[in-house]
């Protein structure tokens, strides 16, 4: 059973996942590459995966775990956390942990092995953001679960282990402590001012234009005042909501197309990038917030993080976000 | 002139380093390697270098910046930060910025190519970190500076551009956050228990030993409780003392034999791994503290830092400490 485990000074969790490596050197240094043909992600080899959580584009009259699909998902096969059991928290003199409990699940993106998110029409990528959200809403009736985690790692050096298209979900017991600070963070600033930062961001991004990349009706995209590296990029809706899940399907199709335009435009300046993007959204159990606004980060992974960053949680960024975005402004995708 | 932008939502203060990176695509991606006979840390080249800021070894009758030392510190000829210059902090609509002033330092760690931190002789190491303390008295004066980190970066995966033996030291006008929140953190531990936690974790850890890997008269190194990532390794001192630029040079001998004994059985259980270290010890401005303890945190650089874990604050690790710790305790160095 895997465990989670609580730092004692500043109070972060990490998941102590022992099933994932055998021995103690037993580290994972590259990536696993299927044999050409035999992508377990690919149509005809559903039997490769666990069986399938959730599908989209096979008529329901059709046997489950076939072919015919255009987006599905199934339970990670090395999974992170498990799914059956109770938290069992307890201590251990001063140190604290649990059971490490909680989904994890892959939602493959395209039945089309060649094809990357950024490829995909807008239609698709849509499908690919409702898929998302049907599993939170299924998903947040488990009550052992206070956070639902959507990120997506594309390319070996972003964590990706299999090349075709694919994202990811972590349903966890805690609150990611990043997370928690920025809700924490933006609620200072509500409690000082009665407005949202996010809504404040995305007024001033508007208005000062040197760091927007694009926008559509209801998102907009902009490289952040201080971001960690270079072109990271924030994809941001423009009317206040705290919950991704809570966002209906019309409005999935704006961010499909907010997405897919950040991906491309990526692709195109910087060659076909490894990149990973995370959504970042309000904690299962807490209410509707004025103050948190959801909202997803893109980092291509172009950079090394070094001891600097990584001991310090201070980040140097070689690029400024003005030039980042004007970069990708005025690419040709 | 760099600058240094805070993150409006949680506070982080990121070093925008526009001198470091010319054009917005040319992202360093590789590590630059002096051509043999080159390296400009060698002995014979210090021309090659900015003047020196410290040395050890070296008569005192001997001309500055010539061969015959043995610890030689420079300023970085690429600096993250600028030395000249004030705060100059001000607002762009609802974000801050301030100059990006500061000072980054190398510390040559050996005249000899061939050998990393931990091929060093025990007196050798303690003219390392004594440089370190030197470095951090005489900086301290320069009231613009709030914070010095002392770091390592060692080979390419680590972030090291050089391979001959140096470690970092920078100061910065604002405390990094991830230091922040420890102090933060033992702070509320102190004020509930009246107790410094990392005190109450040397003693649990002397006392439960299944995380101990080595130990000497002032010093104890261990694998934490919920390390981020797998062979995460800390060095304490176990008498208490918030700085540890107020260690007496002999208290640095014990804790140079600590870190040697630590980098030569992280050598030998891992194969030579690229590897960071980094100092945490209590901020120049503020008084000495009884709930925060100075420490070194070291990290092999083994896996990829992934989306879930960039974008969340959340670490998966597959090596559990107490393997982590056995492993190390009983490899023959």
């Amino acid at each position: 059973m895997p465990e989670l485990r609580r730092d004692p000074i500043i109070g972060r969790w990490v998941i102590i996942a022992t099933e994932r490596a055998k021995r103690p050197a037993d580290v994972p240094h590259g990536v696993a590459r299927a044999p050409a043909g035999l992508c377990p992600f690919c149509p005809g080899h559903e039997d490769k995966t666990p069986h399938e959580v959730y599908v989209a584009g096979r008529p329901p009259s059709a046997p489950p775990n076939g072919p015919g699909w255009r987006v599905r998902v199934v339970p990670n096969r090395y999974p992170a956390l498990m799914i059956e059991g109770d938290h069992a928290r307890e201590a251990n003199g001063i140190y604290d942990r649990m059971n490490g409990i909680g989904a994890h699940e892959v939602i493959i993106e395209t039945p089309d092995h060649e094809k990357d998110l950024g490829a995909l029409t807008d239609a698709e990528v849509t499908e690919v953001l409702f898929a998302f959200k049907a599993r939170v809403m299924d998903l947040r009736n488990d009550l052992r679960f206070r956070y639902i985690l959507l990120f997506k790692n594309h390319g070996s050096p972003a964590g990706a282990t299999l090349e075709h298209a694919h994202s990811q979900l972590i349903a966890l017991p805690v609150t990611p402590r990043q997370v928690q600070e920025e809700i924490d963070g933006a609620r200072r600033h509500y409690d000082h001012r009665e407005r949202c930062i996010f809504c404040d961001i995305v007024m001033q991004e508007r208005k000062e234009r040197a760091r927007l990349v694009y926008e559509n009706e209801e998102f907009v995209v902009f490289a952040p005042w201080a971001p960690r590296s270079p072109f990271e990029t924030w994809i941001v809706p423009k009317r206040h909501e705290s919950n991704f899940e809570a966002e209906p399907k019309e409005r999935l199709g704006y961010c499909a197309q907010a997405l897919r335009s950040t991906l491309r435009r990526l692709g195109a300046a910087l060659g076909a990038p490894p990149y990973n993007f995370i959504v970042h959204s309000n904690p299962l159990r807490d209410a509707a917030s004025p103050s948190y606004h959801w909202h997803i980060e893109v980092m291509p992974a172009l950079t090394h993080v070094a001891g600097f960053e990584w001991g310090s949680g201070f980040h140097i960024n070689p690029v400024p976000p003005e030039e980042a975005a004007e970069f990708l402004r005025l690419v040709a995708t």
